[in-house]
């Protein structure tokens, strides 16, 4: 795996996480080839918009922007940013787009992504993103950026350079970045905000504040996220319990939010249970850790799920 | 407590229970006398009606129906049929009707309803009474009654002889009844399917049928029940495992049903929470047992409850 200058990027899925980042560093001179698939057509006539509360607004036009990978260039560094529950076809795209030396960087949410792209492309760079971001795609080739977007990378077996290289890469674009010594252990700590967060404001119908104001919804996100600091301490990748609290204080001081899970839910798209929750629920259990009220949002789920 | 014969019969709440109860004791000539508040002018003038999918409808006139339980005559047994949730009103009701003799019978649903009647009444005597029935009010003095009805009565402190008189006044009334050797453990198999039952149908939106019909709910449903079990044993109430199995068949075999907590949510009533999940995990939490999916059914029912 060489460490070679990255130029061309490629974006696998323009929603929420793909749009903003990809439009970032667009706007930043890096050339982006962004995968679109249904809302290609809308972005190479309009452009692609990222409108945000924060920050200033992005509207780039002549995009490189593709509805099919065959279309698209070899790219240099592949930033996977679909939902989880379109992977079944991200083995054909990234076929299309990557070579042995491209990197592969899953900024996706949920575990057991990275192992995943091994297992398929063995002798490719893989890294990982945690993308701290509250955004959302609200028409076609329109993303709106709420608060946050900062991006915790980690390595999975390409090497601390080239995990540098691509945290530059994003911090060069003015998106705050951290690099993280385990990604097994980023991932677990988005995970104790991630499964109880997403779940129970579908079964809910409830924003983070809701809950949070709830004397007994609060006590089960609580209870939810020791569950998941348990599988992730059996995992060694030790997280201290009162991490639960920060992530809860943390959240009270955002604005009230829906996570991406009830946003899927309400547009009757299929929600990332496999990543979010199965995976990690399989993993805890290989480990002996029993998790079940992680079990139990993860079956509510799947009862209610459009997919 | 004396065993005296049993002239007068009190229906403290004339629902789904109370109704059909009441109805079909009254038919068969025992003298009754219904508290109904809201409902008793309708039934007053309209009489009291029991549509029935199963068995002869019964339409009562001439009712003893009562809106204040002050102008209610002096009973020789109390069948409590209001929701739990009101029970706040429930002392000073029973002692508008009581005195020390007075049989005071509950047929709600849950836990330590019987022990709170004699921490109120400590003189009287005290059964209780399971029902199995699907019924459902559907207007102001109309009750539908879809299926079953059988109750299985108890004895906490009255003896065996008050505890089979009051089932022969049932039984004589064309209501099939058993007697339970142990009120605890009668009380523990219904939570059995209780818990699972009426929390999930109101969190999924769903009939008992919809959620046996699907792997994940079936799986749910089921560690639930087999949750409450060990509750239950912990409580000296011996329950086999595979007494879920029986209540997961014998439910596959009954047409799909809303339990009557779904119907209060729908309806905008408050939930028996207190009763059927509370009271419960408390009752284990003092034998040291956690009940983790009984927990965050109630907590989530809890965020969810219009009370």
């Amino acid at each position: 795996m060489s460490n070679k200058e990255i130029k061309r990027v490629a974006i696998i899925g323009t929603g929420a996480v793909g749009g903003y980042y990809g439009a970032k560093l667009a706007a930043s001179g890096v050339e982006l080839h962004f995968l679109a698939r249904s809302d290609a057509d809308v972005i190479k006539k309009e452009g692609l918009k990222v409108e945000s509360l924060k920050e200033e607004n992005i509207h780039l036009t002549d995009v490189n922007v593709y509805s099919s990978a065959s279309e698209m260039p070899l790219c240099d560094l592949a930033l996977i940013t679909l939902k989880t529950t379109a992977n079944q076809a991200l083995n054909k795209i990234l076929s299309e787009v990557t070579d042995e030396n491209t990197i592969l960087c899953s900024l996706q949410n949920g575990y057991g992504l990275e192992q995943a792209l091994v297992n398929q492309f063995p002798n490719n760079p893989v890294i990982g993103g945690l993308c701290f971001i509250c955004s959302q795609k609200i028409q076609p080739g329109v993303i709106q950026h709420q608060d946050f977007g900062s991006i915790r990378f980690a390595d999975h077996n390409a090497g601390i350079e080239i995990l540098e290289q691509v945290s530059s890469l994003f911090s060069e674009s003015e998106i705050p970045t951290q690099t993280a010594e385990s990604l097994e252990q980023a991932r677990w700590e988005k995970l104790v905000w991630n499964i109880p967060f997403n779940g129970l404001s579908v079964i809910l119908d409830a924003t983070t504040k809701e809950m949070l104001d709830d004397d007994k919804a609060r006590a089960l996100i609580k209870t939810i996220m020791l569950e998941v600091i348990s599988a992730a301490n059996g995992h060694d990748c030790y997280i201290a319990t009162d991490f639960a609290d920060k992530l809860l204080s943390l959240t009270d001081d955002m604005s009230p939010y829906f996570p991406s899970m009830k946003g899927d839910f309400d547009q009757c798209r299929p929600m990332e249970l496999v990543s979010i929750y199965e995976a990690p629920i399989l993993a805890a259990k290989e480990m002996g850790i029993e998790m079940p009220q992680t079990i139990m949002l993860s079956q509510l789920l799947s009862y209610m799920d459009h997919g």
